[in-house]
């Protein structure tokens, strides 16, 4: 199966041409432009790079949350609309989920954190295992204060491989903690389209319509409106 | 220090832009079309995605081998031409060394075990230890025919993480004749411009037209040249 991943949901941004689990081509970029600029040029980039048309994708995968609102939002719209005018099925991935897949390289058994800054003091978080080449989940995807994670992961003995936009902030907090902690090499600490198109990969495609993100928490304006209505 | 590194050694071919170790962007492509055709395309591609210009990099880095004859004269041509025009230093470094990088992942002490198809029933081959967050060379880059190698790795104690264009057949060869190996993750076992420009990281810049190819062997042409003058 031939999978066009596109991943937006932090500070990076990125698209992935998988088939089979063999990554075929991959654009990535961390530099701060809005991914509205960047991601479907960098699909049609990898589209190029491979010699393949949109028209031989078997399906479209996206990581659809959490992350950044605008990110996440600018990935599914992407992708719902992909889907629509190139008549493919897509997949949406948890954002947390794709990242663990950094941490195969960690090998059987590691514990992989995946930590995306979620602002106002609470990352976005989930664990997994490493179990028969693939990661296993442990803990859900959740928004957590940093305090609340920090005795939950105290039980686990081993130490964890981080990654996601939150690795670098979290290793230094859980270090200075003491967790017993590794950040992830720079090639794999953001979040990647190839980690979206192998935890796609186990997914049955739906209708691009169906497609819907998943922010974990409201966003800052319908919070605002809710105060609002509550005075 | 910003590096613009390009990789061509093998069936992949990449792009990437570091600056100071953190991965600014990539382009990777492992389809079989002729890096003549990708490779440049793909570093106009990064230098786009990272809204960076040629005039902002300070340096050029590329694998400069052991690898395909035709791959490595791609990389190293279009990187002293780039070199030449845009007036910059560059830096050649070893593809094998390149590739080790992408055992960071499997953590400190991880034998890196670098491996490329030389065909002629040979590799590529060089091993590495990853001490001190950076991988640290135990054997040279080297052709061998893996019947000389699997002797010289039955001496080390721990598993081998492979790496490399050749690895999947080495793991097959290697598993069959009791070695412990892992297998790098689809997204590491390729060869990467990132490996390349971690690799240049430590090594001062020369001028463009300095850069050599470095083949180990004799190319074909050579070896049927000097045939003829033997007869």
């Amino acid at each position: 199966m031939l999978i066009l991943a596109m991943e937006s949901s932090a500070k990076s941004a990125s698209a992935a041409l998988v088939r089979d689990g063999e990554l075929l081509a991959q654009s990535f970029s961390c530099s701060g432009l809005t991914h509205s600029r960047t991601l479907l040029p960098m699909a049609e980039g990898v589209l190029d790079a491979a010699g393949v048309k949109i028209a031989d994708v078997d399906c479209l995968a996206v990581a659809q949350g959490p992350g950044s609102f605008t990110g996440i939002r600018i990935g599914v719209s992407a992708v719902k609309g992909l889907a629509w005018a190139a008549e493919k099925p897509a997949v949406g991935v948890s954002t947390l989920e794709a990242m663990a897949y950094h941490g195969l390289a960690a090998g059987e058994g590691a514990l992989v954190c995946c930590c995306m800054d979620a602002r106002r003091a609470q990352i976005y978080n989930a664990l997994f295992e490493i179990r028969g080449g693939r990661p296993e989940r442990l803990l859900p995807d959740r928004a957590i204060a940093i305090e609340t994670l920090l005795p939950e992961l105290k039980k686990y003995e081993k130490p964890l491989f981080l990654v996601g936009d939150g690795a670098a902030m979290c290793y230094n907090i859980f270090s200075e903690n003491g967790l017993r902690c590794v950040l992830a090499p720079s090639n794999l600490v953001q979040q990647s389209a190839w980690g979206v198109a192998m935890a796609a990969g186990s997914v049955e495609p739906r209708p691009g319509a169906e497609l819907q993100p998943v922010y974990l928490r409201l966003s800052q304006a319908e919070r605002e409106r809710q105060a609002r209505m509550a005075r």
